[in-house]
């Protein structure tokens, strides 16, 4: 314990976003005592998750360093989205169909577009062009493809046909969460095994960072994640009521406040990668994180909502969320194509973000 | 007659799949005197289509290798997809329209993502990375997404326009129809005569068949296409009955079950290219033959509804098949476009056809 | 003004189609006098507005020859498309909201299809390969795929989402508006200015022209707008009605006849600039402007609707419009990807653009 608060203190010093960490006692306090504050709660947590993201990413890739390439690698890939899938589980277990969904749509879209297009514009602005290995973003953008076109399908075929029953989005629903997930297993099979040669540049450096000791790293593992399980109950319960407070529709709220928080320590990784001129690093980050979402995160909730859910989460997800997937997925695409960037890249794929964003925030709410 | 039954023997002996030609009498008598055992029918004519589909491949390349390049480059782009024509004919003589389209998007969706996802698969599990040369994939590939955008376009506006009336979609489907085989035309102009430099490497080889002599060639050509017409009467009456008895959906077994069953002989011819690294052929046979049939079988049967169909066909799709039409060019394009491959890529491929399949084999029957 | 005249001669000597502006009195004279001759005022108005197009363009480039190299750039950027301007805020200020709407995505549409493949296919005639820098063309490749997006979601969020009011739409559409334009002036800060240097082969020769004396070319750029704008208002009244005595349908006429009078003067441009085997020159016109009508023309119509219109304009296309822009910029961003054509790339990007005037053609008139 004591060397833990030591390490924190060294954390603490190197990461100043992990200040923040203070407002993990303070949404506690704050939930007990003023558990009607919805606006306070929702700020409180959301400032509460960024510096447990970050120190859940740290301790993963801590464990994934210790246990050699092929374990690690398996290791980041589960556990690399681990924020979204304890948020969204929260979400699961409360019987918030719609928030789910709209986070998980949300988070691919967050990942392959903001989060790509501040990388290209951040290194931009600092390298007039900037090169990187294709290998790697031609793979993630290939599986993020697949699975859009696996989300696509249970939407297109429901609304072609409206003889369609709900058993039958229930069944396809299942099938394809198997799929997607054995598809997965195959491309890291592939990435890090058979051809790993072809992603060289591509590999999750350490940044410099020291690696913590292998008993530590678990223990944080398993103790942040309680903490990020108990802050995200606080935040799924405040956040649509402060969403009404702030005047956001709820799409906007799941779709991009959630998954910005949800990502935020990806993000800080990605970004200092692009201002290193480590386009690799921070392309394999943005894409990769958005292909685990759909093909590992998603498919996992929708066979988890069979054990723990009040009901069976299906993957039929609202159209207008489908036509984003399907840009940025095509976005993502066209843009790694050349393996080149400049400032521009990034104002196109932020321009298109900007435009679903805008969208979210105007569109009347439902019902 | 008795050089003919020499050769046949010679055939077998090199390609054990004609062992299957024994299915072709077989189905005859079962025809006559088990009318009603709709199964047994089904299994017989598909077992003995398969065969047939090969000799008739093999005369057609044979005749081709006679008479020269040109004329054989245009036998082989004609005759090519003979066995699907026929089958199609015979349906459409029937009036089975849903099954006629069912087909063509299926064919058109099974070659450009099964046939190729498997060529790739296989290539890939024998070599590490494949090189090919992109010019004949990407002809075909533009060609194929010009026949799906031709494809889109009456479904898209007879569905954003209620207005447009039956005359409107049927005027369409013929122009479209003679617009999409007057661009067949020129792509083979282009491939065949004026750049066929570009095209080298993606030759039908002969893979050291010996050709038949031009009279036996002729004449094999006739006679087998008499014999899969028979044959696929047969096919086409019990198909439906059959797919009942198996739990399966009438769209599925357009789709899936007859698509792989009209292409059978190509996929033996792609699948080989595969194994012998020769991935140019592979995808030349792959693409070659999805874009054949969207440019030239759909609008020829189009044109040929008029004279022997019952009533006039048209090229309106069930928006689902043109959608997964859409994906599959776009797919191709994709996956193409670098001239390299893996095995990883043909799990990609396979991974989308495994979609569509699930999808239509859950999907509830109409009506 | 002499020396006007004397100028004049000296360019009609070199372009026969300046001969056409004996028809801009024509077309004054048949006003005052035949009112109700539609067919006649229309067939006059596109004969007179073709050499004032020309005109226009040559005094925009001459302007931008005096003024140095990033304000000229910027007058050609903001004024290559005055002419469809100008018709446009005719229509604008007589309320024909629909026609507007017609011609900017016709504009567009043309534009990329239509002037593009002929550049390839009159290029391809004539060489038989021919190779151009690709920054350029990706660069408006992408801003256009940017614009459609934009053009796509109040169209698909509007479709699926009924909830979703006209106010809505209104705000969103001001909103993009303001986007596209930022993201217009963006990029031309890119090539301009930040990496000129990459699209050096793309620069706007002047092909030899002698640019006029600055005084001249902006009397005639003063002069010719009005003239423009006095003539566009004889075409926009008499459109509709000739059509259809022409039997063609409202869709048509503003999709693809008004389409092809505004781009009339560029259109020489480029198909001179292929012959002479610079397609670097013709693919910057025809893509350069596409995207500047969708990014700089529409959004400022949107605007100017709140100042000059009977009431504001959005942007919310006819779906069937919507997908032909996003087959549109998909097509030109598939097709120059390559950096390489033959005149059969021509081919296919014409085949595409004939499938969507057959479409128009066809289509029935709703209502």
């Amino acid at each position: 314990m004591a060397s833990f608060v030591q390490l924190l203190r060294n954390e603490i010093r190197h990461k100043p976003l992990l200040w923040l960490l203070v407002f993990v006692p303070a949404v506690f306090v704050a939930a007990k005592f003023r558990h009607e504050a919805h606006t306070l709660l929702f700020v409180l947590s959301v400032l509460a998750i960024v510096p447990l993201a970050a120190l859940l990413s740290h301790a993963t890739e801590s464990v994934a360093a210790k246990t050699g390439d092929a374990v690690g690698g398996l290791l980041n890939a589960t556990l690399g989205n681990l924020t979204e899938l304890v948020i969204a589980l929260t979400a699961l277990r409360a019987g918030e169909y719609m928030l789910v969904k709209a986070s998980l749509a949300g988070a691919i879209v967050t990942n392959t577009l903001f989060m790509l297009g501040t990388c290209f514009l951040l290194g931009g602005l600092k390298y007039h062009v900037q090169e990187y290995n294709r290998a790697g973003a031609r793979l993630q953008a290939g599986l993020l493809f697949l699975a859009t076109v696996a989300l696509l399908v249970p939407s297109a075929v429901a609304q072609a046909d409206s003889a369609a029953s709900a058993r039958f989005t229930q069944e396809l629903s299942v099938g394809l969460s198997v799929v997607l997930i054995a598809a997965y297993g195959l491309g890291m099979l592939f990435s890090l095994k058979t051809h790993r040669e072809l992603f060289a540049g591509a590999e999750h450096g350490e940044d410099g960072e020291v690696p913590w000791p292998m008993g530590l790293a678990l223990a944080t593992l398993a103790g942040v994640t309680v903490l990020v399980a108990l802050v995200s109950e606080i935040f799924v319960e405040s956040v649509q009521k402060a969403a009404e407070t702030f005047g956001m529709t709820p799409a906007f709220v799941g779709f991009i406040v959630v998954a910005l928080v949800g990502g935020a320590a990806e993000m800080a990784s990605a970004f200092s990668g692009a201002r290193k001129n480590r386009l690799d690093l921070s392309v394999g980050i943005a894409l990769g994180s958005a292909s685990q979402i759909a093909l590992f995160v998603a498919p996992v909730l929708v066979l988890l909502s069979y054990v723990i859910g009040p009901s069976p989460m299906d993957l039929q997800f609202w159209p207008g969320a489908v036509v984003m997937m399907l840009v940025a997925a095509l976005t993502a695409s066209l843009v790694t194509n050349s393996g080149r960037s400049a400032w521009f890249v990034g104002v196109l794929v932020l321009t298109v973000y900007l435009i679903f964003a805008m969208t979210l925030y105007l569109l009347p709410p439902r019902g």
